[in-house]
C-alpha cells in the first residue's frame, strides 16, 4: 500500500513537473523554430515540441534522439497516432548518442530549445541510464548551437545509481555558465530527496554589459 | 560599472523572485483569512498580503513581526501611504522576535501563510540579521499553527555572512517535514550562488494516506 502510494505521488508530482516545463517552453518557442528532444524516451516531449514549432509554413523541425531503438519506436508511434502526416514530417529521429548532437542539426539552424530526460527509459531497461560523460558532452554541444533566447531545459531523475553524480554534473556545468549571458536555476523538492529535479538554462537574447 | 550591473540584475532577480512569490500566495490566500508576516522588512509583504485578505467583511488579519522598531516605521509609512484607514485596522504589528509569533496571534484563527524574508533589513543596519537559531524556532511555531492548505513561504538571502547557514537549517527544518503532510520544494539560481533561495512548504489539505 506504501509502495502504491508513493508511486501515485510520484505520478503527480511528474504530472505537475510536466506541465510547469511545457509553461515555460511554449514561453520561448515559436512556430517555425529548430527543437532538439536530446533523449526521446516514450515520445512525449518531441510530441509537445512539434505542436509547438508546427505551422503553415513547414519551417520549424524537431530533432529526436535516442540511443534506444525502442524509444525511438515508442515515439514514431506516438506521433503517428496523434499527428497529420504532414506535420510528422517536421520531426527527424535518430539513434545515436546525444553527446552528437551536432552532427544532425544543419549548420545555422535556429536552435531555441534543447530538452533533456536524464536517467532511464520509464517501462524500458532500467539498466541502461544516460550517464554524466556523455551528458556533459551533449550540455557542450547545446551550448554551442542554441541561439540567444534559447533554453536548454533538464529533468533529472535521481532515483537510480548514477542519478545523483549526474545532476552534479549538470549543476556544475550550469554553474559555470558566465552570468553575462546565461541565466540558470533549479527546482527540487526538499523532502523528497529522490523526486527529479528541473534545471533550465535560459541563453539570454542580449548578453548583460559589464 | 561591474558594481552597478550587479546591483541592477539583482534587483531584477529580486523583483522577479517577488512576482513568482505573490502569484503563489494568491492562488494560497483567501479573503477573511489570517496571516503572518514573520519579517516585515520595509513592509511591501505586508501591503500586498492585506490586499490578498482584506474583504468588506473585516474577518481578515495580517500579523505583522520584526524585531526592529524601523522595520515597524516602514512598515507603517508605507501602509499609511497605500491603503484606507478600515484596511490599516486589519493588520497588527508586534516588535518581537519571529520564534514568538504563536504568542500574539489568537488561538485557533486560521493561519493560512506564514512568510519570511530571512537575512538584513534591505536599507537598514546590515550587522542586524535572523539567525538560524531563532529562524528554526520560528518555523516549528509556523508549522504548529498553520492550517491544512497553508503555506510557509521564505525567500532566503545568502550574500551575508551566516546567510548559506540560515539556508541548511531551512532546507533541514523542510527535509525532515512529513511527506504525507507537506510538499516542500525550492527554487535557486545555479550561477550566481549570493542569489537568494525561495523556499515553499506547502501544508497538504488532507493528508496522504498510506
Amino acid at each position: 500500500m506504501i509502495y502504491y502510494t508513493s508511486v501515485l505521488v510520484l505520478s503527480f508530482l511528474l504530472i505537475l513537473l510536466a506541465f510547469c516545463k511545457f509553461r515555460i517552453w511554449k514561453r520561448v518557442i515559436q512556430n517555425g523554430d529548430t527543437v532538439i528532444d536530446a533523449t526521446c524516451g516514450n515520445g512525449y516531449d518531441t510530441l509537445a515540441m512539434l505542436k509547438m514549432v508546427a505551422d503553415k509554413s513547414g519551417r520549424g523541425r524537431v530533432y529526436g534522439i535516442d540511443i534506444q531503438g525502442d524509444a525511438l519506436k515508442s515515439t514514431a508511434s506516438l506521433l503517428d497516432e496523434s499527428v497529420t502526416l504532414k506535420e510528422k514530417e517536421l520531426v527527424k529521429l535518430f539513434s545515436i548518442c546525444h553527446s552528437r548532437m551536432e552532427e544532425i542539426v544543419p549548420e545555422n539552424s535556429p536552435v531555441r530549445l534543447v530538452a533533456f530526460n536524464l536517467g532511464y527509459l520509464p517501462g524500458g531497461d532500467k539498466r541502461i541510464t544516460t550517464v554524466s560523460e556523455t551528458t556533459q558532452l551533449a550540455l557542450e554541444a547545446a551550448k554551442k548551437i542554441l541561439i540567444p533566447g534559447g533554453l536548454i531545459s533538464l529533468v533529472v531523475y535521481v532515483g537510480h545509481p548514477g542519478g545523483m553524480e549526474e545532476l552534479e554534473t549538470v549543476e556544475a556545468f550550469a554553474s559555470g555558465l558566465s552570468v553575462s549571458n546565461w541565466i540558470c536555476c533549479k527546482f527540487q523538492m526538499l523532502n523528497r530527496p529522490l523526486a527529479p529535479a528541473l534545471v533550465l538554462l535560459f541563453k539570454r537574447e542580449v548578453a548583460e554589459t559589464q
